[in-house]
């Protein structure tokens, strides 16, 4: 959660919901499918996902006026089989293309226990949390990965930026408790935390990024004279090695030398790749006893002896979820800068301004 | 790889397997269980896991000896749909419990396209590589995760150790290169590293461990006074908590507080719980395109441009394979500690010595 300056206005989710859907409409895409995607964009801001809500709206307007996503997708399965699909997005919004596919994945892991679906043709669909959370009102476990949209990351020891902060999210029920919910990129830093730097004209700490010669680099406005540290040095970079060659290379989608960065580009389809698994607990165990296991791990967890300085543990989901219950009930806090930038936007598009 | 210490033997792989296949048997094991488990350990010592090859092989007869593990298991299948499989391990060797649940998942995925099995009441199984990699060789991606057999790590900020070292590894075939394997510990460093620190009399470097007041902990000799560090920080804490929550508790194994320490007790079944997925190439596109994309993906990074001072860039997998194709030829390096103690265990059993 960005705490809220001073100045940030709170807007409801349901005038963000609807602000969005007009802008998407507006620039051609068709009213239900300008719904689900801004439903979705709004539940990220909800979610304390502020970087993959609203805040990417003129963006993503950007990147259709400029021809690279198709405003009229014919989403479809193109291979299928009793545990998986592969879905091809035809260049579609990536919200649609995911929330298609986590149904898919669903409705066959109800029979098959376990279902994998990846995506292809798609394009950047927001908070990984979103689609791995999607499952879990069916009392199933979600998992996410995807290749990120821009490259970031070398080789442990390279400097050619081949891999990107490719996150993973896993999302599972407690019965009390709050979902535990993980969401990660698998750099120690996201792409999005060193511009929010910038914009604060604040330094970065050592270990988000290092320069060429192998030094830390601190100055988020030297940030293109570098690159993103993995987790764990070696580790990380495996990881996103791995999720990457899962979500992108395994669909046919774009990994390594052929990702778009699609911060740079208005024109190019990316071809994003993603994957969602849905796993029935049903099939392993009775629900109300795997929820049960999971609320006695998570007090387990949060009433552990603490090191010294150290307020509360935190369990994964639980900054998420505290966001929610705030923003559903006092809106979602919108900085100026932000605010300007969607006025500009709708303004650009002749639709009426946010919380007007 | 350990470096071969000048004084360490050579052994042959044929004779490892028929050393721990006749110490297995000696304890009650049948032979073609006893085989099986002594080609996978050997397998492990092959492929450079040479802390979960034969190493491990006395505290394994040890358990064995104090009850702790079930000689006569009945490994069978409790729950079952057409993509997921939950294997009882009846607390047998957890070899054997994985090979059998990795079977499973190769003969399930052929149609279902992708298929998921869990163990419970398995035990230690070795490398998590070993069974992440027995799709590979049916053009399947293979990826695995267990929950580690001693807790080691306690909650981002939290000092009750409540976690284990948490392992995912995860392999995918190449055409000409080697699969790519990655096989890692949700910790900076796996406590068998700790333990080979304090018999060489080295100190740790920074960030392996952190004493109980979170200042560094670097003497080997101390480390039951502090815990592992996970990687990426909280965010190595959070897979390390899914994984543990898709490994254990989803399948009914020991999570959080139940997980035994198997090194520090003969006697109490461990109740161990991985899965493996296994997932079908050819269900998402031709596995000849998909290896070749492998490779280019391999080769591109490879020759990346490297920082100052980096000799080359590996790619996960690689360090495994040059070691198996060094012992294939060359034997397996034994450190005369080990051989010591190996020699012990064989009069205790009153089976002929490694190697003679």
């Amino acid at each position: 959660m960005t705490p809220a300056t001073p100045a940030a206005q709170h807007i409801g989710a349901s005038h963000i919901e609807a602000f969005i859907a007009s802008a998407f409409q507006k620039v051609g895409i068709s009213v239900p499918e300008a719904q689900s995607i801004a439903q979705l964009m709004a539940r990220a801001d909800v979610n304390g996902s502020e970087g993959h809500g609203i805040f990417r709206l003129p963006q993503y307007i950007r990147r259709i006026k400029g021809g690279a996503v198709n405003i009229k997708p014919d989403i479809r399965i193109e291979r299928e089989a009793a545990a998986m699909a592969l879905v091809n997005g035809d260049n579609g919004m990536g919200h649609l293309v995911m929330k298609f596919a986590a149904e898919k994945a669903i409705e066959k892991a109800k029979t098959a226990g376990v279902a994998w679906v990846g995506a292809k043709w798609s394009n950047h669909a927001g908070p990984a949390s979103l689609y791995a959370s999607m499952p879990v009102a069916h009392n199933m476990i979600g998992l996410y990965l995807a290749v990120g949209n821009a490259n970031h990351l070398p080789a442990w020891g390279g400097l050619d930026m081949l891999l990107s902060t490719n996150p993973i999210a896993i999302a599972l029920p407690g019965e009390d408790e709050a979902p535990v919910i993980l969401d990660m990129a698998t750099t120690v830093a996201a792409y999005g935390k060193v511009k929010t730097k910038a914009q604060r004209g604040e330094m970065m700490p050592e270990g988000w990024m290092m320069d060429r010669q192998g030094n830390p680099l601190t100055d988020p406005n030297r940030s293109n004279e570098g690159f993103l540290l993995p987790i764990g040095g070696y580790k990380g970079y495996g990881l996103a090695l791995m999720f990457g060659l899962l979500a992108g290379t395994l669909n046919g989608a774009a990994m390594g030398r052929d990702v778009v960065d699609f911060n740079a580009d208005d024109t190019t389809p990316t071809n994003t790749g993603h994957c969602i698994v849905a796993i029935n607990i049903e099939a392993f165990q009775p629900v109300a006893e795997f929820k049960k296991s999971v609320d006695v791990l998570v007090r387990d967890l949060r009433k552990s002896e603490r090191l010294p300085g150290v307020d509360r543990i935190h369990i994964p989901g639980e900054g998420s979820h505290a966001a929610r219950t705030d923003r559903v009930k006092n809106g979602v806090p919108m900085p100026p800068s932000l605010m300007a930038a969607l006025d500009a936007l709708a303004a650009e598009l002749g639709i009426a301004p946010l919380g007007k």
